[in-house]
């Protein structure tokens, strides 16, 4: 079968290996989809080698039907659909023994610190399988554990329904907030600068701002009646969205901190202090994440067909990322079995094409 | 009556005027002891000019007796002791709307932004009173106000007993919190770089840390067993305290903004992110806090001789709020009485001496 790894140097090595029979409590999965994320592309950048060991089999975002089913394991069967929480805690640390094993505090996450998806045959331990509905399309299934992440931003915001939201940055991951937010209850106006992202998340029915051409304080204020924002997700990653994002929250309200801030960032604690405003940390997902996160691909709530721009096959990984990179791609896949050697890959490739090339961007 | 005004230009002036009775729903309050404080030294500096009115009576931590009452007002009795929340809200803004009246949108904080404590009788909305017990030390009374502060501050912080929480910042609200948090079942440390200071705080049990001396974060963490703090309370009002608090909170710790910065302050988010840490602004107090800080000083939880560093009569407000500034004293009390004319303030004016000028701090 072949494999895609990380190699170091900016190198993605494509190698034949031979599959292998789960262990213990183990199943092996036919992997379908892996989509291609930030992540996955810091790692190709060399900015997580002092975490990584390569050569490193990534891919984390994936589904797949399971192919063979190790000793001791039990409730799974050989064809089933499933996806993979890609999550393994020690289970003892302060944080776990909290009930907070999503956030251990020696968290192993699968596809970073240990092999993950981009194989035609990946053995995973059967504890971190979710189970996809029979008939879920297995493309828009790969986006189950971004929409996990999503739906733990949501869910940690408390949205239950009512509130206004905003989400600052309309890429893939405000799209996914925005998206889930909705179903959860929440009206949702996206701060956006691309124009053409605009266009199309107002498609998807959501208010936009473009805060060059707004005061995006007086029109939140007018939006939420002189209250404020309930719920305001940092998503664009600038620092002057951080520092401006305060400014948007109601008294009492919340602001997810959901993009990565490699370096400090200014935070105006004054607003903070005078309208009793809590910043929250958001990290991956729980296993209830995910859960619902099935449940909304299954059910079309999320738009997958807007979000997945490309298809690639396993050997053109390496220039899929330079289509995420160039952000000429919202959500890149990549078909594992599409050009795997032996039968097993010919009946997908076929599916190896530029789905649309427009997505709302990265 | 005698009054001590703001009236610009770090100038305090104490004017003589008459006494007005109370109008309708008001209470007429003989003022017994005002508490000298963090703002009310911004108001004399100029800091606030923008906001407040001169001449400004203020004031804003009292103790007091009912003097006499005003047309449609029940339930109170000229003699009572009594303290004053000095807030009142409009109850018509979305703050307010939603229940969090204690920092509506138009707040009027009293003594800030309308006439304050710090003449001999003090017209006041009946709606502002909050009962002390009989019997109570109406000095110590004063401190009601800032133990409400405290109060707010850790039920922001959700300590229920157990929790291990570290203040930044060992001054007079740092001890309060402090104290308040053990009183709720906490285990307090508190980080402090004046030597004085911290033999004061371990005088009262506490765990002290120099973090000059020793590494906080390894200390901490040893302390919670390799978790991290519950709770910690950034008191110092320093950007690198700011900036190293997050460091200290276990997974899913909470960061309680108590100080005041001005300027936007740097946050380390990735440490936000990774911990799924929770930061919360906390301003003034609810009726709760009031009634819980009531308790405290009265069953004498709250260290009040060692609090209150001094106590003056209201003409040496002026040099009060030099010694404030100079850290001479922690809490100064003005003795509203001491000195009034007529024989109202004989009886107190023995009270007017220094009683330690060796505080806390400010
Ligand atoms: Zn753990
Ligand atoms: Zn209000």
């Amino acid at each position: 079968m072949l494999t895609a790894a990380y190699t170091g140097d900016r190198t993605i090595t494509i190698a034949e290996t031979e599959p292998q029979a789960p262990g213990p409590a183990q199943v092996r999965i036919r992997v379908a989809y892996v989509g291609l994320c930030g992540t996955d592309l810091h790692i190709l950048h060399g900015s997580m080698d002092a975490r990584v060991e390569t050569p490193l089999v990534f891919g984390h975002e994936m589904s797949g039907t399971i192919d063979a089913i190790g000793e001791g394991v039990d409730g799974w069967a050989v064809g089933q659909p499933v996806t993979v929480m890609p999550l393994a805690w020690d289970g003892t640390c302060p944080a776990c023994l909290a009930g907070n094993e999503h956030i251990c505090q020696n968290l192993d996450f699968i596809g970073i610190d240990s092999p993950g998806a981009l194989q035609a045959f990946w053995n995973v331990p059967a504890d971190v399988l979710v189970a996809l509905p029979d008939g879920v399309a297995l493309d828009a299934a790969a986006l189950v554990e971004p929409v996990a992440v999503a739906v733990h931003d949501v869910r940690r915001a408390e949205i239950h329904g009512g509130e206004r939201a905003v989400v600052i940055g309309g890429g893939p991951i405000g799209v996914l907030i925005a998206t889930v937010a909705r179903a959860f209850g929440a009206q949702v106006a996206v701060i956006e600068l691309d124009a053409n992202r605009r266009a199309q998340i107002e498609g998807l029915g959501f208010e936009t701002i473009d805060p060059r051409e707004v005061d995006q304080v007086a029109w939140v204020e007018q939006w939420t009646g002189g209250a404020g924002a309930d719920v305001v997700f940092e998503v664009s990653g600038a620092a002057a969205a951080v520092l401006g994002a305060t400014a948007l929250a109601k008294v009492r309200g919340t602001l997810v901190v959901v993009a990565i801030h490699p370096t400090p960032r200014e935070i105006d604690l004054q607003r903070v202090f005078w309208r009793e405003l809590r910043i929250l940390g958001a990290r991956v997902y729980q296993r209830t994440d995910f859960e619902r996160a099935v449940e909304l691909v299954a059910d079309g709530t999320i738009p997958s067909d807007l979000l997945i721009t490309k298809i690639v096959p396993l050997a053109e990984t390496r220039a899929a990322f330079d289509d995420l990179e160039a952000g000429r791609a919202m959500k890149v896949l990549v078909d594992v079995q599409a050009g795997q050697p032996g039968t097993d890959g010919v009946a997908d490739a076929a599916a190896s094409v530029a789905v649309d090339a427009q997505g709302v961007g990265v």
